[in-house]
């Protein structure tokens, strides 16, 4: 059968595609780089014009991880597609959706175990890289929390899936005016694989690598 | 802030957006129900259209998952997604892609890690659920160990994403003449999302149950 099959050639001929199809001029070149692999993680790249990054945002980042941020993700899956050889600092993973008490406390909440789940974070939220790829109600129960004057994350990125509340809540991410940087993509799409993409881009960028 | 926060609520709206926005009329009620699963898990009712059950793929599935099958999975991600409370049998669930023999036999075959790693599936091939979200290599290898006379599937879900080898892996797979059961999405959309709700649709019907 014929196929490409060298590693290297595949992921420059990938990026060679994503670069002559997806329009990625109105980025820095930071920001560029991380568009570039969450397009390259879906396949899709349509999304480049609904990917919104605040200023700086891919910056903040890459400082964070470097100064040993946690990376708080709301799915095991987006925790799973983080390449932990990419990070700078040995930074810690962490996913609290399966963690004992989250059941409890969401039903003594009246929320999703994934809005719990956030709750769970604590401290560990102050400076830390918050990766959300799967569900709306997590990204909806960290603003109120941050709204209530939770630690501050070095960098949300608020890419919840699907068709209830995924649009509304990277809205609210949007309108928000606290001073938390951000990487989002407007409406329904996003996920995992585009979330933990992102992280492996910025955490590349962190550490000077090109893959 | 104003958001559903009842887990019931949201998973019954979600279904129901899909159901309105989705073109789902020339599949069976089996195959419906794993392609909605499907759409639910990245947000696109678009990709109704380039779905590909073959006949029975959805049935097969099913009798293969209470039988007890094994279900081998090209990415972490993928069995990262699968839910084990939905396995009908405490089936298996499979990666051998961080194998220690994995690099290895890579370099001695000259091709991917993903495709290498396809090769260590050995006789647990036979019978098995084969979940392909990520990596072309590894379905064109699957397809070249089929063609050489490896053991038989159950199912294959062909569901590698990205722009060099998924389209073209994909359409290997649908014009292949023997006789393994398969679903898959023409085009470069796929993933492990996508491909891990597809598991979870075919363990919950095997299992008789709704959500």
């Amino acid at each position: 059968m014929d196929y490409l099959r060298d590693p290297e050639a595949i992921y420059r001929r990938s990026f060679e595609i994503v670069g002559a199809e997806a329009d990625l001029a109105r980025f820095s070149l930071f920001d560029a780089t991380v568009a570039a692999r969450m397009i390259h993680a879906c396949g899709m790249v349509e999304i480049a014009d609904r990917m919104i990054f605040s200023r700086n945002a891919t910056e903040g980042g890459v400082a964070a991880l470097q100064a040993g941020a946690t990376i708080l993700c709301d799915a095991e899956m987006v925790a799973s597609g983080i390449t932990r050889k990419h990070l700078p600092a040995d930074n810690p993973v962490v996913c609290t959706l399966n963690d004992p008490q989250t059941a409890d406390h969401a039903n003594a909440i009246g929320n999703t175990r994934s809005a719990a789940a956030v709750d769970l974070w604590g401290d560990r939220m102050e400076g830390a890289v918050v990766a959300i790829g799967n569900a709306p109600t997590a990204l909806f129960r960290l603003l109120e929390l941050l709204e209530e004057g939770a630690p501050r994350p070095a960098l949300i990125l608020g890419l919840p899936v699907g068709f209830v509340g995924a649009g509304e809540s990277k809205s609210e991410l949007i309108a928000e005016t606290f001073d938390v940087p951000y990487i989002t993509l407007v409406g329904r799409l996003g996920g995992s694989a585009i979330t933990s993409a992102a992280v492996n881009a910025i955490a590349m960028l962190a550490k000077g690598e090109s893959r």
